[in-house]
């Protein structure tokens, strides 16, 4: 599966984060009605079905609380669950636990909203298609690298990270070069020998002066082309260029999209619109008990980066 | 109007938008295609109906990348915008438009969406309902101050801003506390005079616990109680604490459970599943020149809390 | 009695405060005398009678000096101290306990004297009194967190944590709102429903205005009042509202003031005005050793929040 | 005078100061009550004498959340003020002039408190006396800038910075070292050639160590003496060193101390226990008005280090 | 030529280094000797003949410490400069010249000692050749930014930004794949449809294996090969994959490195083994005087990216 | 030795060096060809003859992202290595090595680059020679702590730390002030008592102008002189003040210049032209193995600081 983030990218976004819900004050409703010392179990569980993703970052805002904290996985980010699947059980100081738990949530339901959708598409994709879901840069702010990440959870395959790792020469910018070969001779100047070129086009008659210029370009995005069109655009590529759809795919659209034989089909609504997979935290009530409760303690497993 | 956030509250999260998208070596297409010195003007154009919230932050992004710019606004924060509403107008160094569009339209459209999503909400309440709509603490990490500014742009009041400015007793805590009633005591003492204290029941029974109680409480979370036993519970409350209701509320169940006679309804969905309102950046081709095009530049308006 | 901070709430602070006084070469003067290696054990004792406050942020400064440092404590936050008390005893490496000495009792005897001064305002309060003690938002800069929490410490509730929390109605917003009808009006609408509304009145004239708006307030600041007015101002709120007291109160005064009946004294001097609380660290010259020295240590203790 | 500290220096004080009050929803009682657009005209008045520090950082405040504001200064930093003194007028947006308030008031009462201190000893010297009062690294967490600069403006030298620009050996180095003599050879060694090195003795024998020593100190602490020892000190030293006194100094016995003869008098209460000069921020009601009243504006000044 | 950094890009930088030189107390010297208010008038000379970088970052110093300064520039970053060539003049406050001096020579002369090598690389190729030279993640920590820009401005090509924009296959890394060819596998596999992959070989037998797998690579890095192999590979690869040369390459070899006809030379010395461009400040002594010296002002320019 | 930074001084720069590294997708390389838990041991090994600096926060990096890997250490800062030495041994997760091992060797191939050069220079004094060798403040932006303690490690005394912790008039200042005498009459009246005043003459006559004012100088800054002038301060100064000299100091003048007498030689090349030492990551490949190969663990130890 993908590989894990370190936990130095991810850690400041989980400690920005709790410390905007504890305040100054922190969590006074649990400061007041929970014992000092009390101990409780509480499990992640899933109330819908889904694809995991960020689940290191969710469970380190218990640690961030509680560095004694012990914590059991059944589940890890890439992992399909199920309505009432039971991700994780953590172990430790009740107040921790109920004052990380909506940091922890949000972190944990957001990426995993993400990953979820995208399985969704690429589940959709024809049996055997070698066409790839990729997001787009319509990422929250803040959230890039754990929206990306996501993304790759849920088998999908990152487009440009930055606006510096690659280029896209977009509609303005080949109005303001003065066309398609201008910019691509502009593109290709500037561009290391590691950086590649995409360019996007809205007609078969501007991928044709694409496909005309010497150096070409190593991606076309063909935006917002009609099916016909979209096949049409694969067979003059014809391998010389990566082909990516783009604008306006649906989960009822996506299989007709890539049956066209695009390389890679993009979604904005995978990041900018993501709907929250429903994922709860159950304090096991004979899971509380005084600070010495060693029955308690689940298995401690380490943390991914930690 | 709701005030507009000081910039000084913005400033570090549009800053850090940017520096994200932009990494260590900018945006390198606009670089490559787009002559030196070129100005530009481009308009941020609603391609949906919606309402605007974070219209400030958004055109910071582009002040960030060229001081210089001229900017000039025909719709704000709070207000209804039409497929094809021109929003605002930008004129300036045309790299910096094209570099600062997408983390304006970033900011812009999650927060209008929030906006967008409320004021729905808000106006699906019955005629005359004395009922606010509320977001929860269900934010996304690190957009908490923008997304509850986003709902009071759409008409809604806030819940709870973080853990400490108001005491929330949810259903663990009642248990660990050993009841309703040792739990409102002790919240009661942790509370200062200016700290209100809400507390969370899911049946009647558990409401006439609280309604018992010599102190009561400020608020009374009713979670996800029926349309009978809300109206039931709005009665039995009688005015002596407001009654908020929450628990899978839809535009479709809006007002039916408003007619209930409760004070609040809150909504996470609201802030955790956003669906991005569509704004887009027409960089207006005519108005593309040279460094000193002075009929290119727009009225400038001062940015609220610049 | 009250809760500890979170570790990551006073982490940064502590942090900052050691890399001020460490510079960019640190203790020069135990680099130079002290030997590599060299164990040392030394306690931290009090030179006056107070009340204890911010322990384990200070604490936490020899533990990042030197992770491996051992540490035992013999009271705690919210206790009572008297002259030569022993109030934890670290052992650790030399050159780290020196060069942790002056940001540990800075942070130690800062709070620990605003712990101490509150405990002594609750402490004049007559027998059986209700009222509580609370300071005000003159704190300094960048230690609110920790002051307030000092306050909570010495027996004292907490006002306003901040701008964001409650509604609190002065002179000025009263005179600019056009009065106290439409000023409380204007913040019941402002309020969500978690949040409180206090107004500030100067004379009983103006309270009547305030009993006689239909929405009223939920705290009324009596700012000024002579005693026999306070008194008189008690009796006409008729406990619709909380009454606070402020302005000028002395140790003095506060017995007088506090039998009046209102609910609340807040004192500025609480915080803007703090005389530290003696604190001194005494090395123990037998406890110097070699890097090996095992008798050293002591029974390491976890620090609150790690 | 003392030269300003640069804006750079303190301005990330003065963000963070503004941002721990206005939380992430601002000041609500002021958006409540204040239309939007409003002007004011609000005076920072002296209600005691003293002497002022940290006036540019407090009027930061009011520029970071209006930067239209106009300010008109009628003192500086340095400068005594009486009873009643009008320090500076600030006109601009009353939301934030009101916002701003109790930042920029908790900065400059602290810092002028300070400097009133320092004013108050060094008034108390005998005249002619070329003694210097300096402070310790007794300052609070965050604050030391802004209070070793509040020193100077009161009239006094600044003690060492931090850790890193000068040996000051104290009782345990000198004893873990084995010795004055091998604590002063290792820190000639360390010491770079910009470099000095004070020690603190305790007894007139222990002094006897320090000027037998061939390289001598550059300083040397003369701590808790009495006034006959520290004149017999100041003898035997004979102006081979810089003599500083230390301990228990009162405005009482300050003069006595300086007619010994030391060079330096370090009082560590000047910021550990600082009283605030009391100021405060006058609302001129006639100077409130709609957005466009051009008579509120005062003649702007610079900033220093703007 | 390369375009600017954005301001926002490199201002934490500027702010950060001044800092760190100004300490908590600031330039005492220029506090001390120069009266406050006097003007100046200085200007950067270059002292050796080279290419200029970083001249914005540097200007930046100075504005950071007065924002009234004025500016005049004589050449830009990616210009040649000689001896004795004026750069820019400087006229503001005094103090703030001298204080932000040593700042702005440091990022100016490190970023320009970056430029001129790559230059003098850039220089020593045979004249027509298409190859182009690039430096390596070789760079200091935080300043990588700042010097791949230098590449830039000496005519260089930017290799990878960082870890996460480029697939780059070493030794270790085929190793532990267990080969080439699935260590190309695994890289098409990861690398999104925008992200280059490029293999590191260290015989013509290991490139064999490289020109053997489907896919390829899209670039090859010949490392420590000899001038024979450097032309045979070259011959070998045919077009395929852009050929990189790398190891020990100095100004007497690169002619013959670059007339085997490959396309990139890396060279990690430019980065990590930086001789500094000596620049030096000349300030104008005739150009000194009080506050109010207009004729001191030059014609004031916009920093790039202001 | 040189005492160890603490690591809370230098964990922030490798912490940014990291991420600066990594991007918010990291090392796809070694994600894309090695699988997850593989475990690998590799060395850091020294190329070239050299003295170390910076290991701790060489070695920080790999802890960073993997905190349980395990070192053993073979030489220490300070010491001398030769081509071959291995220096450390790091035994962990397979990824996190290669991830880190760029970001490690930069760090300790610059310090260590500036630890070489300085031994140079301090093995080139006439034996028995009392002169130190000290940088400048020509660091690198966000270096000086590091680079500073670098010139430590390698036998030299550190010049000014910073702006604020000596005096140290220069030419413009003299010219400013009016000349020589009133300079240092200024400068004695800003310092504090554990400040000293340096300053720059650059002939005999200014010299003599120093030495003719009563209060003297601390420090006497030589800039540029000839051997026979050099020889000539030193005799005039006789001792009254640390001599100084500086100005094109280079391997092979650096014994006669010693030889005049003066105390301190200060060369500014030590680290504005860092020649780095070469040291690379030598990864054993019989060292590589799955999860859990106990036998490839080499002892921990403890990093200094931590």
């Amino acid at each position: 599966m993908t590989a894990p983030l370190p936990r130095i990218a991810y850690e400041p976004l989980v400690h920005a984060a709790l410390l905007e819900d504890l305040g100054i004050a922190g969590d006074v409703t649990s400061e007041a009605t929970i014992p000092a010392g009390t101990q409780a179990r509480a499990s992640l569980v899933s109330r819908a079905p889904g694809v995991l993703a960020g689940l290191d970052a969710a469970l380190l805002a218990f640690t961030l609380l509680d560095p004694g904290v012990a914590i059991e996985t059944f589940a890890g980010d890439g992992e399909r669950v199920e309505t009432g699947s039971r991700i994780a059980t953590i172990a430790g100081d009740a107040r921790a636990l109920l004052g990380a738990e909506r940091t922890a949530l949000n972190l944990l339901s957001h990426a995993s909203g993400i990953a979820t959708a995208t399985a969704r598409y690429v589940g959709a994709l024809p049996p055997g298609s070698h066409c790839t879901i990729a997001e787009t840069r319509k990422t929250l702010p803040g959230l890039r690298a754990l929206e990306k990440y996501a993304v790759r959870a849920g088998g999908g395959a990152n487009h440009r990270l930055r606006l510096d790792d690659a280029i896209l020469i977009k509609d303005n910018h080949v109005a303001i070069a003065g066309g398609v070969a201008p910019a691509l001779d502009a593109a290709r100047l500037r561009a290391g020998h590691l950086m590649k070129v995409e360019i996007e086009v809205d007609s078969l008659q501007q991928l044709e002066e694409v496909l005309a210029h010497p150096g070409g370009a190593d991606a076309i995005l063909l935006d917002n082309f009609s099916l016909e069109h979209l096949a049409e655009a694969v067979r003059r590529i014809g391998g010389r260029a990566i082909a990516e759809a783009s604008g306006g795919i649906t989960l009822a659209s996506i299989a007709a999209i890539a049956a066209t034989g695009v390389d890679v089909i993009s979604i904005g609504a995978l990041t900018h619109s993501t709907i929250a997979l429903d994922i709860g935290l159950d304090v096991e009530m004979g899971g509380i008990g005084g600070p010495s409760r060693p029955d308690l303690r689940v298995t401690p497993v380490t943390l991914a980066g930690e």
